[in-house]
């Protein structure tokens, strides 16, 4: 037998690039963490020391700040199409970028009930997120789109059961037909070929796929998280046609009824604690069956 | 010389409190994480191991859960009165107490354009809190109420300088006429005794003491990250007059102007890097000066 | 077209499991975080909200803490197995059972120069961590263990290069002969079948590869992370005969040196500032070319 | 009434400073987080934007990595003197100069059995300490070290009761006569003058002081975590003629009984779950009574 190096990849990851538009007075602003990770022809960096196919992931930190002011930041998604294509179509040894950017959201400034023109506070909760993978040249180049978001904490009071559910000797748990259901929702979805056309509106279908997440998780009266995602993906692939598979990840952030009855106090679903670990993780993915799988599009 | 015990303290630190109010269909909630910490007489306990005067943790604990309930959380600033007024009054070594608040804000979910009923997203971003203080019974009793908020990053992309500063031989900064200018504000407020009157706003209080230094920040040209510190403590004594001190910590979140002219590419003021450490800690204290200080408010 | 559950899983995050040994005076102690994933014939619960075959996540909870002393934990990797197999064994719907496990270290308190019997201070730094994925039953029955460590942050103050390496237009980074080399490892190496064998060592090997590896990165003169990470991947394989594939994941933790002969100091690779973002990060997969590739082993 | 600024300081926070001693084939390494504050005539920036008196922040920087070398760091509280001296006494409008440093703890890596002259693994656990504030010039200077620890997590499985506490109508806790008690300690502990001689060892102090509590942490059979406290205080006390206060910190990281005999199945002590929120947190000051108080020795 002999020891090979069966896969390799590298890159330069968590660049935190900050673009302002400063041509009116109105300025914008975009907040980005961008990692880019390239794969090819990199072997003898790993067998022999040999680095002179190697580009310094100090140049791609270089090029990721440089394009955001060459190529600019109209959406995340085309950003990052721009810097994965021009890893592969413009630096030899490289068969396949990907580019992967959390944007951090901001909101304007609210002064004498008027937005401010150049002063934002930081909207915290959700991270936007897109990859774009693009590997191969000339007609036989793949490229990948998928956006998404993290840390959408969401939670609903009412209109959530859990019971009915398999019993062995280690089940305790009461059944429950009205708990507090509650998520820091993880989400992807791949868009197809569609995006790719010109004045494909990134920005708008990320609005539509997140509202329709949104709305599922809070009306859909639930019989449990797996259903509500299940709903949620479904949805998403409803509202945006170029969407073709989502992929949910969402801890269950368990709110557990204070007994405060031990006190002569009544708490008919008033007083939770609010637990940190563990955590029940229910994981879907909801794809058009018409749609052929796509691996690369996942592969980090 | 001799050995002593010259201070002590104890509580429970970060109950997660989730409060509902569900008397109507349009549910409310609230989400805690409640501090209590007591002072008193419990010397013995550290001394001798005597736990006859202890109140366990555990019980703080079931207390400030129970009294989510019992009393309400109106506002986060009464709800800690009241639990900091009962550990006083009501449990016979303690002395004084302190109750501590992070209260994490949510924003209703919106469906089809309407603000749902019962489902929330968690805001992020800032966390508004709230300390109150009771120390002695009956007529002696002192209390003090401090507001605030933390992780408010504010961020200007314009009408910041820093320049004219003292140069030493380690001096290597070039002054600069425009920069960005980025924080994380973390800054508490303390009322005097109007607070305590029956129906005192909290929350409008709060509201116009955030807008007023959110403003300022704004609007102000701004010669130095202390100089801006200055006038939103100031705003904000002036905006409500039950404030009587503000005290204000600001981390200066650098952001450095990309070096893109080496590519060719021309970088005004539009593309930055967004730096983590070391970074710069402003810290100023704004008060009217016919008021006394009060120690005790500010004691963790 | 139509919209279909394509994939689906779901289990209880992050059990803190603590075991601790009484059975003789000098008492052990474990430290988990555990982590069960389950698939199989879940569908209805998505699709429907049918939870007739859904083991709820509390009851893998009460599960895992449960065999913590029904069936000890003599080995983390023979405890996460003898979980993996309950769930697909004893539980009908459940057609696959992934247990990972972080394992946090402890060292014995040193009082008057002897370790004691009871007491610990935590190690920190390295994380142990295992997963044992079982699959279907009976003679098909598929079985996979792989072990790892993360956040082992290796440094060597020599010893390390990086130059020679391809240029481009954005390329602005210096060459240089002796830099600081720094990373926070995850490793983890797949067993085979060998590791089922009654009385197989799991902890010696985990000694024996990480071991190897520590002494690849101290005692290979580096031209680049990449030969550093393939050596010490080559390493392990040779290490253990029982290891047939090893991933590797290691950010460059740049330590850029400081500029002080602006200030006519001398600075001789001695001073330097640790960044943080943005990092490099390096990849490699390194296997035996006698061994078939096992992706379910990998699968979270 | 008027407003009036009644308090600042400013100052660079958490530099990255990483140092090596490479004069001999055995090198060493130290790793600290070092932040400057400094008070004095600063008034002026923040009331009117002039920055005249300002030492930037950056010039701070500087600094601190430039006597890194220029003064090396025989010993972390040295160094912290070293600056905090320079500061006051060569930029004039510093009147009151505090460095706060972090130091992360390294081991050599062993290869073939024995230490490696230039690669380290990062210990994690605990991290030293230090604080050094210089006030005023000349004769009446003021000087003040005060060293430390935090996140020495200590556990001990047995030996540590609590019971016979006050009990309330809130009061549910049952006693135990037997528990694990674990915490994550802060300890930090005020020198006094003698530690300005040439040659006091502060090294030997540190070691001194951690043997001696974490000497009580395991030996003390322990009534409250508040005992073991003031036993650890006054052991740091006794252990060192030089140390005048100590100031522990100790959140009671709860360790609950999993109840498995729902089960069948015995659990003597030997399973628990490790919870993350809320717990205890125990505050003591332990100190020498013919010592003055030293307030300027603790204000951040």
């Amino acid at each position: 037998m002999a020891i090979v190096l069966a896969g390799h990849q590298y890159g330069k990851a968590e660049n935190r690039v900050v673009r302002f538009q400063r041509d009116a007075a109105r300025h914008e602003i975009v907040d980005l963490n961008v990692t880019s990770t390239l794969r090819g022809d990199f072997a003898d960096a790993y067998l022999r020391g040999d680095q002179s196919k190697v580009l310094p992931t100090d140049t791609q930190k270089n090029t990721i700040y440089s394009y955001a002011k060459e190529k600019g930041i109209a959406t995340v998604e085309g950003y990052a199409l721009e810097l994965a294509r021009h890893f592969v179509d413009d630096v030899e040894p490289v068969s396949c970028a990907r580019i992967d950017v959390d944007s951090h959201l901001w909101t304007r400034a609210v002064v004498d009930g008027a937005e401010h023109d150049h002063t934002w506070t930081r909207s915290g909760g959700e991270v936007r997120t897109a990859a774009a993978t693009v590997a191969g040249t000339g007609a036989e180049q793949q490229v990948h789109v998928v956006a998404g978001l993290k840390e959408l904490t969401l939670l609903k009071s009412t209109g959530s059961e859990f019971r009915d559910f398999l019993v062995d000797g280690y089940t305790t748990l009461e059944p429950t037909a009205d708990r507090v259901m509650a998520t820091s929702l993880v989400a992807q979805w791949r868009y197809d070929a569609t995006c790719l056309e010109d004045g494909f509106g990134f920005d708008a279908a990320y609005d539509a796929v997140r509202a329709a997440m949104v709305a599922q998780f809070a009306t859909l009266h639930s019989l449990a998280l797996q259903q509500t995602l299940w709903h949620m993906g479904r949805a998403a692939v409803e509202a945006v046609p170029a969407v073709v598979e989502v992929r949910l990840a969402a801890p269950n952030k368990h709110h557990f009824l204070y007994d405060t009855a031990r006190f002569g106090v009544e708490n008919a679903g008033e007083v939770f604690h609010a637990d940190d670990r563990p955590y029940g993780l229910i994981q879907a993915v909801v794809a058009r069956d018409d749609v052929p799988e796509a691996p690369l599009a996942w592969q980090r």
